[in-house]
């Protein structure tokens, strides 16, 4: 039997290329790994319960965005959270031994609250405080022994494990202890230089066509130094090279050139946009055939048939050691 | 249509005879609503997650008592709160948007969070905070209009209220703002004049055989200057007398008797006994009937499938207001 791997987003808006190797992470421990990938709907209700989102529409490309990628529901289970509601039977039965200070030292719960806060958004809520509760949950409704996240996730996963092992310790051995499977996600900046986000409409979608990919890349900044196509450049300052060590092969040959003067800003853009496009191509198209009526429902309703039945299995066992 | 009740009890010990006005109370109710009495196990954990308590053989006792007293599983659903998962769901729901503040302000919070302390209870858990808003989904979940409760549990009832109210400013109307009914509880003593309570021996069960009533009755503290038969008695200093209150009819005359001097207390003392047990017995042979072999289990499982339904009702509204 391989070992399971739980993961999550939010589906709080479209994915653009900042997320994809994450989705190239996953979608490479599929052969490895049992994979349960879900979107996690109640995540997004915890930050977002005023935002009045279309979380019908949000799941939906969100599942589209997966699929496209390569996440393959023949291997994993691809499910909406809120469908499998073992999760939030067993995360209100981790609340009754979780001590509140072990979510309130969680480091990223204050950070969150101030950073949100100064966005306008109160969440002093009991759900808030509880959302690391409810990601242990998650990844431990599936035995999970691996969860592939991004570093500001450890924390979450430690909480993770220390509540698993108080369950152990109160009722029995049930759960592994989960380790975190750190992928590398280089850090991609918007076409502006600022964090990629659609909010600040400086991203580049995982759905971008190939016009839309070269007006994004055309708008990239570069060394505001080099005013002549000869004068030699800087690709420590420039956006496109920060792309081009992603997407293009002979990385280094184009930053040799751009350094010696070799390459003007329009040719190493317009070079930079084809490779981006080679990459998302095979998405688009991918993508194109998982959109016909209905493909996305049926995975998304088997991926949580299939959830159902591990957290299913997994919740008997929590009930036989609690006597209920 | 009828209205709506829900009320629960945790599964934490069997009952006694000052828990059986409450119950009659829900007997009485059978007609006139649409009720739902929940085994509240989740709660029971909530307070008892180190306890190691023999949730199923609690639970099989307390379904004994309620149908022994006369709830009838024709007229009401009778079923154990953890079996429909729906109440986990909606309070997970309801945690996203309730304040921190609003459970911690609970009147009943801090005062149990001392008084189980002292007991050796550290319930400083997010479950335990989290405790009023789990009730919260246990009424609503069923719509309920109205709830049987002792007065206190009036701020949790108001807190309820609250939790609907917001999900209805937010999202949509879909629930009611449920009303307590509050039942006149006598409060019995136990037989040494201390509150009636298991832990200090003092208490008559529900079951008491009629032997085990004369023993119960036998034991309770009369007045201390009544020391010949024909001294006049003090009923208002009298365990008896208070029990006399309520399972004696003809309770006038017997005072009088006291007062007078008239009636001795071992007299006086059978004749309660005899009062006890006039009631008690009914209550013991409907509990044989149920105690055969399957009954009760059978009781709790169609009991669970219809509040199943009424919760999923609930829940697909709920969720059609919230858009997943």
């Amino acid at each position: 039997m391989r070992n399971r791997i739980f993961s999550g987003m939010r589906p709080t808006g479209s994915l653009h290329i900042g997320h994809l190797s994450v989705l190239q992470n996953w979608a490479a421990l599929q052969d490895e790994y049992e994979c349960y990938f879900g979107i996690v709907d109640w995540h997004a209700l915890t930050t977002g319960y005023e935002d009045k989102l279309d979380l019908k529409a949000l799941i939906r490309e969100m599942a589209l965005d997966w699929l496209s990628v390569g996440i393959d529901p023949e291997k994993s289970a691809v499910f909406i959270q809120s469908q499998v509601k073992e999760h939030a039977e067993l995360h209100l039965l981790f609340s009754m031994f979780t001590p509140i200070s072990w979510l309130e030292r969680v480091p990223t719960y204050k950070d969150q609250l101030q950073q949100l806060g100064n966005e306008g958004k109160d969440l002093h809520t009991y759900g808030f405080l509880g959302y690391p509760l409810l990601q242990a949950a998650d990844i431990l409704v599936y035995k999970a022994k691996a969860v592939p996240v991004g570093e500001d996730q450890i924390p979450h996963i430690e909480l993770c494990r220390e509540v698993g092992r108080r369950f152990n310790y109160l009722y029995g051995n049930v759960f592994p202890e989960p380790q975190a499977l750190i992928g590398k996600v280089p850090l991609l900046p918007g076409v502006d230089g600022r964090k990629m986000s659609k909010s600040y409409n400086n991203a580049i979608s995982l759905t971008a066509s190939t016009e839309e990919i070269n007006i994004r890349v055309k708008q990239m900044i570069t060394d505001p130094e080099r005013l002549r196509k000869d004068d030699p450049g800087h690709p420590e300052v420039c956006v496109v090279s920060k792309f081009h060590h992603i997407y293009t092969p002979d990385v280094k040959r184009v930053e040799e050139e751009c350094c010696a003067g070799k390459i003007g800003c329009v040719a190493c853009k317009k070079y930079l946009a084809e490779n981006i496009d080679k990459v998302l191509a095979p998405y688009r198209e991918r993508r194109l055939f998982w959109d016909e009526d209905g493909k996305v429902e049926k995975v998304l309703q088997e991926g949580a048939e299939k959830a159902r039945i591990t957290a299913a299995a997994t919740m008997a066992e929590v009930r036989s050691a609690l006597g209920i």
